[in-house]
């Protein structure tokens, strides 16, 4: 499939985003050019060639774009933008093959958005806008699956233009007529006068970014719908992840996913530093990291910048943290030789929370978290017992620390033992 | 793709080996069926219906049989037998819609051979006969590609008949010629007359179970292969898979996978116990357990009976098996406090070797000994710490036993990161 992008608009609106002169398609929205965002989704979902209508003024940097990302991409230069974007898109017409999307350079949409809008048809709707100005917005309305009014200042419409179409060749032959009479062609003249069918994909997120409030939203959305989700404890749903979220949409353009991981691993180590010395403040520290260990994870998924050395890396050196902190406390208290066995089990337990779920996902394939869901109401997960070591730091007992974590840790290997086989029973 | 399974043989010769007048395909060897597991593989490589001739006498057991398992199955019974296998081959034509599989009930072949055969024309023989005795076997004489002689007692003869075959319809022509024109019409006059095409696929195993010797032999030889290799260690290789695939094959038709894990555990848990108050006696009992912690793979395999739950079980348990036999040697040792963080960072360690393997496959989706191989000649593997363990023990010198395994497993996780990020490097 292929999908023509408008990129020819001289972008004069959005000057005070755009201090170099970027277009707007190319400006980074946490960590990526919005134009990135679109082309990787769509690209995920089938479509293998881009047709990219740019004004010559621009064309450079589109390219050095384009060969950065290594995206297939044909040039359509538009020497006359100001002819309007209903112009451009006629210009696509010769490259142009069969069924295509067409989509602006300059909007945002989230994956889920694209996924449901490529199989649809015609003009792409949204009745909830839940995310745009609705002022500015484009507003459509329809009757009878089919557009029969679009603008911005109507007052009776029912639904919102997405900037994302579904559309066949026949589009060219409306195109071609206005082009010829008149100078100046929008696309949503042609859109009208095609009176184009209308598909509804409602409550994604997807906007046009236009102003630095925008890009503000639109970077904290992004950050905050890259939080992974399976696997997060109750710590991490009500505290860490409203936390870390927070500091990530701040270091999002500013920091890369494995920096975030070493510094994260350094505030670890250095927490159970500085438990040998203080047992309470070494507690605390350790559940910052505990909480900004989430940043990583979060500025590679909302930057599209994940990768699988990253989890593998961040999950081995977080059981290293864990390890020497509670070493440290260990040290720090001196126990009998008598209670050593419980020191041990609390140490080893502790990682093989993890090893129990890791090892599930490398035999099974699948995330034990998805397959069973009850394993969230399962304590004992990274986050929580970090809480719980916290809590016990801070009140000096660390006897009771070592019992209690002894007994949790391997209890819930032992439950997930027993729920893995449960969820495989019924398949053989 | 169709299977025709020629079961309708009167088994006389075998008698000794089906004292309960058993067919022979469903004799079973190393646990299965011999029909089961060629069943298995045809369908594996793309047979989804199987149409079998049997002898009236035997319909019930076949019936139960394919009951049992699930494969979809359409019988032609053949009530004349002692006209021969020719002739129900002939029965089937009428089931037989396109290309097809023809082949015995009751030989066996190892998988890699029928993946590798499905894809070839006409006769599939072997020039080797690796398994086989060749006194006994079939022997065919070809010609430009074609069969012209085949028999028992041929002298001039370039390969074996491996009873395996991939035909066309038009095979029923000769078939039904030779059945026109006389009683006995055996597979071997059908494929002279027709001059069949010959395919090579050699060096593979296979045979024809006639007698207990040759069960004896099929027994071995399906539980030496079923070694897993990938992440096997220097002493797994040199001396543990050779002690426990010979038990193996003593009790794969005796003792089911997870019993075997049972035991192995079981086992394992004990030699801690004993090293509590005999370390020597303990190191043994341990390198034993780890001997015999190879069993339950090889008769899951062997029998095809591989479970991803007792995969994972086993693993977990070994785990808890290695902290037990640690522990017990600290508390034997009594250590001073001093000393501890090198017993902790030797029990951590040994169970992070695991954690970094397994957690990659997690992430990665795949092995890291396939994705890496130089990761074999990494020493620290499960097998090579228990049998330095009972090195150590054997010597008493228990102190430099946790100082050298907390160096050396927490240096090879350290490895395995480098290796792990060298090899993800180059991908993108």
């Amino acid at each position: 499939m292929q999908a023509v992008i408008l990129a020819a608009g001289l972008g004069t609106r959005i000057s005070s985003l755009t201090h170099n002169q970027i277009p707007k398609g190319l400006l980074k929205v946490a960590g990526r050019e919005i134009l990135y965002r679109t082309l990787t989704y769509l690209q995920k979902n089938g479509v293998n060639e881009f047709i990219v209508v740019v004004n010559p003024q621009f064309k450079k940097r589109y390219e050095d774009f384009f060969k950065k990302y290594s995206f297939s991409v044909k040039f359509v230069l538009n020497s006359s933008p100001e002819r309007g974007n209903g112009y451009s898109l006629f210009l696509a017409k010769e490259l142009v093959k069969d069924k295509f999307v067409l989509v602006m350079s300059d909007h945002l949409y989230e994956e889920a958005f694209v996924k449901e809008a490529i199989g649809k048809e015609g003009l792409i709707v949204d009745a909830q806008g839940k995310y745009i100005d609705s002022e500015e917005a484009t507003k459509v309305k329809i009757n009878q699956d089919r557009v029969v009014e679009i603008g911005k200042s109507l007052r009776d419409y029912q639904a919102f233009d997405t900037g994302f179409f579904v559309l066949t060749p026949e589009v060219f032959k409306v195109a071609e007529e206005l082009v010829s009479s008149k100078d100046v062609v929008e696309l949503s003249e042609i859109v009208k006068k095609a009176g184009l069918k209308v598909s509804f994909v409602n409550g994604y997120f997807w906007m046009d970014v236009d102003t630095p409030e925008d890009l503000a939203k639109a970077r904290k959305f992004l950050v905050k719908t890259a939080v992974k989700g399976a696997g997060d404890g109750l710590i991490s749903r009500l505290i860490n992840r409203r936390i870390s979220t927070w500091v990530s949409s701040y270091l999002v353009e500013k920091v890369s996913p494995n920096q975030a991981t070493f510094f994260t691993f350094i505030l670890g180590i250095l927490s159970a530093l500085v438990a040998l010395i203080n047992v309470p403040l070494g507690g605390v520290l350790y559940q910052v990291s505990s909480i900004l260990d989430g940043i990583d994870g979060e500025i590679a998924r909302a930057s599209l910048r994940t990768s699988r050395w990253g989890g593998y890396l961040d999950s081995v050196l977080d059981r290293y943290v864990d390890f020497a902190f509670l070493l440290a406390l260990m040290w720090k208290t001196a126990p009998p030789l008598s209670f050593f066995p419980v020191v041990c089990m609390a140490m080893f337990g502790s990682v093989m929370v993890s090893y129990s779920t890791e090892r599930y996902k490398a035999a099974f394939g699948e995330d034990i978290y998805v397959k069973v869901p009850a394993m969230k109401y399962l304590l004992g997960k990274r986050d929580e017992r970090v809480f719980l070591i916290m809590l016990f730091c801070l009140f000096n007992r660390i006897f009771e620390l070592f019992l209690i974590l002894a007994v949790l840790t391997n209890l819930r290997v032992i439950l997930t033992l027993i729920f893995a086989w449960r969820a495989q029973r019924f398949l053989t």
